[in-house]
């Protein structure tokens, strides 16, 4: 059996960007001069992993079976806006003064992996649209052809409830990825959405 | 109060060169999709914290009191390797073929930081050489100010105990470009250069 520390190395391999050599580093970080926050990050972990699960408004992250956001009398419930996964909507929370709601697809449509209109929720976003209170749908899925096709799906889906859909102006580079956008760049393109013809 | 997930993302912060924009990645890569892996960090972490010490005759981290590479009989107990870290006595573990011993001295002397013998465990030292055992103390501290005073010091307390000292060899890095060798490193390469056979 492998020691404590070996299996922590290993155990710090499954976060994004960290092999071997990182993982080590972090390892010894830790047990050197951070047990406390080792401690905090342990607990945090397991809680996280146990009980965040996903709003049943928005699908986003939540704790609570509706997000804070969703639940929010602040926020303008005439516009969602719709995007692949819950890092990109915090990267366009981050970034622009939007008010409105949002749709996490936690996904995109990609038929050949069997990823179709259900799998990314989109049952629940016509209910939505139904209700009748969205006025606008932004859509901010990735630029790449997986997004555009799912941005010309959700289009489509709008128009049929009669609400107008609108795209992130170009400005975003395309093929790049929404989360690592700089802010200005995906202010801009925010802020000069244009509707879909 | 801030969320589970804002939580966990302040967490990940604890680790080195972590920093806001990374840690969001961490927290959505488990929660999205490695939750289990997040489980697991989550129990090795607080197992490794909790139950890593150190051992007693070398000071690298160990969850018993003696460790595996002390404790093997396979080991040369002739010759012992003082490096500052356990990642520097990992590095030299993994890179070369030395079978001896390590002592691990966690710091190196800093006078000003209030870092004397004591506090590197040189006390412990200097019982370990008056064993008798050892014949060779191999000095890897690192190529600063401090590491190299350290290495100094420990030179002298290897001749007062009849052990004789050795330091890593210095100079131009395998594969560098001389061009590129900062002053100090290539000064120090020209004026101990060997003759070549």
């Amino acid at each position: 059996m492998s020691s404590l520390l070996e299996q922590l190395i290993e155990a710090f391999r499954v976060l994004p960007g960290v092999g071997q050599k990182t993982a080590q580093r972090m390892a010894y970080h830790v047990l050197e001069r951070e047990r406390d926050g080792g401690r905090r990050l342990a607990s945090a972990l397991s809680e996280a992993v146990e009980r965040v699960g996903h709003c049943t408004r928005c699908r986003d992250f939540s704790e609570t079976e509706v997000c804070a956001t969703c639940a929010s009398a602040a926020r303008d419930a005439h516009q969602l806006c719709a995007v692949e996964s819950p890092a990109d909507r915090l990267a366009i929370e981050q970034a622009t003064g939007y008010r409105g709601l949002y749709f996490v697809l936690q996904g995109r449509l990609s038929p050949l992996d069997g990823i179709g209109p259900r799998e990314i929720g989109l049952d629940r976003l016509a209910e939505r649209l139904q209700e009748g209170e969205v006025q606008e749908l932004i859509i901010a899925t990735n630029p790449t052809v997986e997004g555009e096709a799912t941005a010309h799906y959700l289009a489509q889906l709008a128009r049929q409830h009669g609400v107008k859909p609108s795209r992130l102006a170009h400005g975003v580079p395309l093929g790049g990825e929404l989360e690592y956008v700089d802010r200005g760049t995906l202010s801009h393109a925010f802020g000069s959405r244009s509707e879909m013809a």
